[in-house]
């Protein structure tokens, strides 16, 4: 067994080879090569911990496994975060464990990849200017993986807390941008490619915000009862996301699925997109992405790592 | 990360050590103390292997994690046995990865100490005659196990191919016990304690062949469709299990609850056996321990070995 551990991650992975992980294997899920497993999802009752598995087999690249973990809200006490995930690779010739990958920083990239294939594939011609909604932890992944994809000249920032918007204005500045910080209403109307990455649990972009051809990543809904977006703006988009059985039960499409805004055969698939299966954009549109994280993206991301870890010299063979 | 290779469980793992932990562990179950996840089990249309993952959470021994792996037809090829396993344990407190163990002689344990358990508290007062039927891998450890908690004086044993039958030949040798194969009639008439340990299809031992006061643990069933007992045998008996929900649905209780035989408030958890929560045996009646196998029971044979393999010096730590 290949053993990775979290620190030696972000030496290893780059955006550029966590997006074409995430680009492929997309491609593989949209030509039934690669398939997620049913997910396993527990409040444990201890710690108030929610603790689970996504595992997943993509037959094109051979990668077979799982993430294991889940969010502990009471980590900061053991001075650690309270996302804590590991994923393990088995050989799918032999069913033997292949490798254990510290899971903390890829979720991370493979989340922020996720968002910038959709942006590549499916923003307006010519969008200059990101909005982004939400300024916790993940969205300095997310803004920096839109900008390798996308030449913006500037971005728009909301929060719930305003008090946190600094965190935008920095990540902007590190990459050069000019940044505001408006009301979503400015956000919506003036902002070409919108990345929506909060834990809310009621609509926060509404349908009368959004003016013109428009793309939203929709990246924080993973939970039945979460939502990021008006089900009126959800209804009148062309939609997109990585697994349609998951966005329409625990992703930002659960409502107007239940609503019966939305029938279900009007999402696609964004590795259609990839593969040229499904057109994408087809003008001036507003098109959403729900980008509600599948194990198969933690594997590919994994798989990726472990070669480089490999290369380099990092990877630690322990028998097992 | 604490590692225990595959290499080092027979030297740190006893039947007694196992014994005890599925023992507790059926009575944390029996508690709702420990409780298992829903169940991953996927044929990944590749190498004809089933893969998938047991996991669950025991409050009450703070144990949390799973086993990962799975069934891989093909393996003599590489030289290796077709099923696979690995478990890993979670720090309940973080959500950290805290032991990956080699799983293969750990299930095979874990499964003998089932039944163990089962005729411990189940078995008829005076028992001396063991049935065995199945005379696979699996079989010896039934037969070492079941051995460790009844005075057994002689060996009774039938296999759907008989030229297996000298393995159970030889382990009831090992055991000083007489052996004699003999058709399932005269096993069901005689043996005073039976295990039934095949990967059948249909019902093997029938209601006709058993006589008097029996207990029988069928071990085999774990899959829609399997079945080693006849469902007018599973209808007059006392009927206990690991985990009811399974039972029913995957071992072999599922034939009797289909057709409407049996319902479901009939069966027993083995566990509120031990625990004294279930009068279990009350008289000459037969009584029948269903073990479908549940996550928590890897996971507890599993943290009983890493904490012999760090007395021993033996686990290694490894950064993840």
């Amino acid at each position: 067994m290949w053993v990775v551990p979290e620190k030696e991650i972000a030496g290893l992975m780059t955006p550029e080879a966590a997006f074409d992980a995430i680009e492929s294997v997309f491609a593989s899920m949209a030509r039934r090569k690669a398939y997620n497993f049913p997910v396993v999802r527990e409040a444990i009752g201890y710690e108030d911990a929610l603790y689970g598995f996504k595992g997943g087999f993509d037959a094109a690249a051979l990668t077979l496994g799982l993430k294991a973990g889940g969010y502990w809200p009471n980590n900061q006490k053991h001075g650690i975060i309270n996302h804590q995930s590991t994923v393990f690779l088995f050989d799918p010739d032999t069913g033997r464990v292949a490798a254990a990958v510290g899971g903390n920083l890829l979720t991370a990239l493979r989340t922020a990849a996720a968002s910038a294939v959709s942006i590549k594939h499916l923003a307006p011609k010519g969008a200059s200017v990101l909005g982004m909604i939400g300024a916790g932890h993940q969205s300095v992944f997310q803004m920096k993986a839109a900008a390798r994809v996308n030449k913006f000249e500037r971005v728009l920032g909301w929060n719930p807390h305003p008090e946190m918007l600094g965190r935008l204005a920095d990540t902007a500045a590190e990459l050069g941008l000019p940044f505001e910080a408006v009301e979503l209403d400015r956000l919506g109307a003036e902002a070409d490619v919108i990345i929506a990455i909060t834990s809310s649990f009621a609509p926060l972009l509404m349908d009368g915000h959004v003016k013109g051809p428009t793309h939203i990543a929709a990246m924080g809904t993973d939970t039945k009862g979460k939502q990021e977006l008006d089900p009126a703006l959800v209804a009148r988009a062309r939609l997109f996301t990585d697994e349609i059985a998951q966005s329409v039960s625990i992703g930002e499409y659960q409502h107007v699925i239940a609503g019966n805004l939305v029938q279900q055969d009007a999402i696609g698939e964004l590795g259609a997109v990839v593969t040229g299966d499904n057109p994408g954009r087809e003008g001036d549109e507003v098109t959403i992405f729900d980008g509600t994280g599948v194990g198969l993206q933690d594997l590919a991301v994994a798989a990726a790592v472990v070669e480089l870890a490999k290369q380099k010299g990092v990877a630690q063979r322990v028998e097992i």
